[in-house]
Formats: C-alpha cells, structure tokens, sequence
C-alpha cells in the first residue's frame, strides 16, 4: 500500500469529486444505521477526512448531508434512464437497464437504503423521492413506448414491471448479485415484453404497442 | 336514519367483534396520519365509542392499539393465501388473488397504510410485518407450483410478481379501483404464467413448472 493510498485525507480530489465522495459514504452509512445513529465524526472517517471538511462541505451538518445523499442517488438514477429515441426499443430498455443495473452494483446499500426507505426516521422524503425518479422512468417508458396518453391498462403493466425491477434489485443484492448482471437485464426486458402482450389481449392501446416493437423486430 | 343507526355505541357486538371495529377504525385513522397525531378520542370517536371502552380493549393504549392494528391487518393477509391444494393451480391463484383483492378492497386506506409503511415514524416495524407476509405469500406459491426447494431464478421470478401484485393494488386503489376487480385477478394470473414463461427459458426448473401447469389445463 503506498503512503498516499493509507491516508485517503489527502488525495486531492476537486470540490465535485469531494462532495461525491462524502454523499457515497454518508449514503453507505445511513443505509445501515438511522439518522441520529450516525455522527459527522463516522462520515469524516468512513471518507477518511477531518470533521472540519465534512463542515465546509454541508454547513448545514447531518441533516443537509442525509438529505444531500438522498437526493444525489435519486438524481442518479434518474439520469439511468436518459435514452435518445433511436433504434429498436428492446434495445433501448436493455441501454437503460445497464445503465440502471450498474447504479445498483455500485451502490448497493445506498441503493437499498434509498429503496428501503433509507431509515426509520426520514421514510416521508424518502418515498417521495423514490416515487419521483418511479414516476420519471414511467414516464420515459411511454415516450420510448412512441405513447403520449397511456390508458390505464398500459400505465399499470409498466408500473407493475417497474416495481417488479426494483424488486429484482434488491432480491439480486440479496442473492450475492446473481445471476450475472447481462442476463438479469435481458430477463428483465424479455419480461416487460412477456407482460405488455399479456395486457395487449385486453388492452387495444398496449395491442397497438405491441405490434409496434414487433414491427421493430423485423428491422 | 334510526335512532340505533345514530349512536352505534350503544350497538351489541361480540368482544371480538368489538375488537376488530376498533382496529378497523384505528387503522383507517393512522393510514391517513402519523401515530403521534392520532389520539385515542379520534378512534373512539371513529368506531363511535367511548374512550373507556376503547382503553377497556387496549390498555396498553395508542401504542397497544397501533400495534394490533397492523399486526391482524398482516394477519388478515396471510390468511388470503391459505389454499388447499387440490386442482388446477390457475384456478387456486385465482382463488388467491379474489380473496387478496377483497381485501384491498375492503380495507382501502388501511392497506395503502400498512404497505406504503404506515407511518413516518414506524417503519421498521411495519416493514418486517409486511416482509413477513411476502414471505409467506412466495412460499405459499412455491408450494402450489409443487416446487421443494426453489432455484434462485424461479424464487427471484415469484418475487417479483408479488412486488407487482403488490404495486398493481396500490395503483388500482389509486385509480378508483378500475378495471373491476375479476378483470384485475385475472389479469394477474395470465401475467403469472406469462413471466413463469419467460423464465423456463433460463432456468429448467421453472421450465418443469410450466410443463406441469400446462398439464394442469389439460386435466
């Protein structure tokens, strides 16, 4: 280990890179622990800098950074779902999907901790956080679905395949990331594919969708 | 309105009659406010007793009342899943869900409350009921599938669907309890067999599954 990688503290890191930095560790933190069970003192060294950093960084103390890491990690997943419309759209949930599986993998206890409601005390904001970002991915999903108005047949098969996804996450943090990333998305987006023709056969809206990804199939 | 319907106090019902009203009532209170919020006059005043008789049933108080309140929700829960196992396993998923469903129904705000965690402030505890009736449900499945010991992919694939039902209930809540309740159960099961489907191209266990059901629709 090189002396610079043993005291963290003084890797020079920007101002960005910093705050990144201490958001992923408050998240880890405040993914195990409420809120008043982590103190300024556990963030500084889980970052491995002074307690004063911490400070200039969220003067605001605890409650600005708990609040900081939330919303930083539901920014992030947000941003998963940014897809420019081109090309088949199997393949653009799988492009999605990566991206959303790799947030996950990375995250993982933030992940849980955002999902979970993050802690006993702060479950209000949390939840309208979360519904945020189910919100946003629903609605990219009908753009990317070529759908301005879902009915409420297609609203509720992709938000039923949303909380199924979600879901998946937490169960493959749960079972040691298995089975392997690639084949948990292509199960995922063979799923949603699997859902949307069992409503078409209710649904002339989701029928139409339907016919419309076969129509991509065969391009 | 008669006289008897205006003071249902003063109306006869068995202990465990009064029991249940008073934790239907609480439930209803505490799915719309946080526990601190809720005070025993408020149920009394809901059930349409008197604070005597509600402390008489609890005397633990609020927090007595909070408790059992989500606990026989969960209880009540459960038991929707309680199926004999006796012919084709579509038809008892239907039964399943037609009881699940009535429920959700039945218990509206209640419901959003216990699975949407209740409150700000018990989360935790809420959360571990409501894990505790996933659980039971999943192997509830596991076992009309006639499946011993699941593989990951087949456990992960029966999640998920719970989490969808789960959100496909929320939602119908949320959109005045449309489309009818018969459509959504049936719905439901054919998304069911749909994802066992997809899920028999991966992993041969599953695959045994959905041979098994297929022979099921041939009895």
């Amino acid at each position: 280990m090189t002396p610079q990688a043993a005291t963290p503290a003084y890797r020079r890191l920007s101002v960005e890179q910093r705050r990144s930095q201490l958001l992923e560790s408050a998240l880890a933190l405040f993914a195990h622990r409420a809120p008043e069970d982590v103190s300024l003192d556990d963030v500084a060294e889980a970052a491995g800098v002074s307690r004063p950093l911490v400070y200039r960084y969220f003067p605001g103390g605890k409650q600005q950074l708990y609040e900081a890491a939330l919303t930083s990690a539901a920014e992030a997943l947000r941003l998963c779902f940014d897809e420019p419309r081109e090309g088949p759209t199997a393949a653009r949930l799988a492009r999605v999907l990566d991206r959303y599986l790799a947030f996950v993998d990375e995250h993982d206890t933030g992940f849980s901790a955002l999902l979970q409601g993050g802690s006993v005390v702060e479950t209000s904001r949390t939840t309208a956080l979360v519904d945020g970002v189910r919100r946003a991915a629903a609605e990219h999903l009908y753009r990317h679905l070529g759908v301005a108005e879902p009915g409420p047949r297609l609203r509720m098969t992709v938000r039923m395949w949303i909380a199924a996804v979600e879901a998946s996450s937490l169960i493959w943090l749960d079972e040691d990331k298995r089975p392997p990333r690639d084949e948990l998305r292509d199960w995922l987006v063979e799923q949603f594919t699997a859902v949307l023709v069992v409503t078409a056969g209710r649904d002339p809206q989701t029928a139409a969708v339907v016919a419309a990804l076969a129509g991509d199939d065969r391009d």
